[in-house]
């Protein structure tokens, strides 16, 4: 029998269909793009040695042992969004339109062409860490009240174009329709009860604990009562905070223990699956607002959205979250 | 340079990015899954002769020349939901839930196990959207004030799961937010301007002819000005309708034509890619609203939605809509 639930903070409906799990074209394995990748590819223009193919280098963090970088940020060569223009809006006949102006940055997360998260060092994935917030901070403090969005495409059906392991950030000259929905509802949540209603789910999950993946000092990370998707994962900062920009150190470390290990938790049981993740975090810059709350979402992608999915906005998923989580966690 | 162009009934942003069509793999050609299929499959619920691989039948319309079948209409053997239960909701804890209750059917399309809607005769298109209406007004009239959503996945990519040409219906006992999201946009539009926003689109479209595809007697078919994906395209009738249920039988023939067009089109254009198209309606049976317009959707899968979409609900479009209208109208 199925369930159908919904998302506290979005107030987004899921429907759970277990029946359909049967099928087993629903849990399609990953290409095989990734099998026995060298640690270098000459072709591979993120590899060292092939800078003439990149586009500009905007930043680097060193490796002080291996004299030489460890992360790496370039403007993307294909860019969604450029500096040229401003944020003016203008009309085309009847519609609206504005520049596409913004910027997109692809962070190299490490020189060797092989390596995945699941397989760095917590040194490395700290470095990470460390890149995303510098990068988040420098966009932010420069271009305030945009949305910064720092994103992670791994695999073919996950959009990646690219092997070698990289993020992405784009940060927009708008606010996307949908996040000023998820920030509204946070708002009215907030009216209503007067708490932060991703505080509320973590202390409800914490003491729960049937969705739990793993936890350490300032980090939860557990799959969502509503996870739109099989093995749908959130990782959240225990503490209240707004806006990504506001993570201490204490919490960049955790925050790189948790996504290392859950992201080497689906490795391993779902067999290197694509999947994305994305840091959904306050469209402002230094955001205190008492309701909101940034996280980091995995979404494997196990399944193919269909047309009801288009049509409704809503998506079908055949696992149910404590299921999957017992699974993840056993 | 790129351009950010607002859907004027949603206000949905969508990024144009030119710059990244060059890439190869941005326009995936479709799997050679339906390569030489036989006009028969034994292994294929959906072929004549395999009726006790299926669920309940719940309707045929006859084929009078042939003496059998031309469409038939099943009980989804996986259903996403089912008729047991009710709308009422409840608690889990701090969480909203309610049963798995509607209904979820299939429509499959023709006896040929290898006949897709651009191979057939436009009677058999014809038979095509009498069936959806009549199960459209069916299910509508017994479930007041839900949603049925009319939707067809062509391809793997496109969450489809059998090649026997096949569409589906979903009957919810919920609307979901992103429906009611864009019921809400087109009413406060027809409070500020007196029109439905589809009307003015559609007056507008005629009369620019720049992303036009076809027109009929009753029907317009064009790139929408913000298409979300490449070859987005939208199938409207030119006559104000809330509600697919009021189709006229001049404009469910008009309706045939058009979509049998398209889909021509895409399969030759795009060398028979793999897409969903979806039926927009109003959620409400005989609705007669002024402010709203069902029309057709069809997505192309094309390309693969990356972390960017997921985190901020809005895609990234390497086609401009003007030049896809073009390349498809040549």
């Amino acid at each position: 029998m199925s369930e159908i639930r919904q998302n506290k903070a979005t107030k987004q409906w899921v429907i759970y269909a277990p029946a359909r799990r049967k099928r087993p074209q629903d849990f399609q394995v990953s290409q095989n793009e990734r099998k026995n990748l060298p640690v270098l590819d000459q072709e591979c223009p993120f590899c060292p040695g092939n800078e003439h193919m990149l586009s500009k280098i905007l930043m680097e963090m060193p490796d002080a042992e291996q004299n030489c970088w460890q992360t790496r940020v370039i403007l993307n060569k294909f860019p969604a969004l450029t500096a040229d223009g401003d944020t003016s809006r203008f009309t085309q006949a009847i519609y609206l339109a504005m520049p596409g102006y913004g910027q997109h940055e692809v962070i190299i997360e490490s020189p060797e062409h092989n390596l995945d998260i699941a397989q760095m060092s917590m040194a490395q994935v700290g470095m990470l860490i460390e890149t995303y917030h510098k990068r988040y901070v420098d966009l932010m403090k420069a271009h305030q009240n945009m949305m910064t969005l720092i994103f992670r495409n791994r695999g073919t059906r996950a959009g990646a174009s690219q092997n070698h392991p990289h993020s992405q950030v784009i940060m927009t000259g708008m606010v996307p329709h949908a996040v000023r929905w998820r920030e509204e509802e946070a708002q009215r949540y907030f009216d209503e009860w007067g708490r932060c209603v991703y505080c509320d789910i973590l202390a409800f999950e914490m003491q729960d604990r049937q969705r739990v993946i793993l936890e350490n000092q300032s980090i939860l990370a557990f799959i969502p009562f509503a996870a739109e998707v099989p093995f749908e994962v959130w990782i959240m900062p225990k503490r209240h905070q707004a806006d990504f920009g506001q993570i201490s150190n204490q919490e960049k470390s955790d925050l790189a223990q948790a996504l290392h290990d859950v992201l080497a938790k689906l490795h391993t049981k779902l067999h290197d699956p694509d999947y994305n993740y994305v840091i959904n975090t306050a469209a402002q810059y230094k955001a205190c607002e008492p309701q909101l709350h940034w996280y980091l979402q995995i979404w494997p992608r196990l399944t193919n959205q269909s047309g009801f999915e288009i049509g409704s906005g809503m998506t079908i998923n055949s696992s149910l979250p404590e299921e999957d989580a017992d699974f993840l966690s056993s």
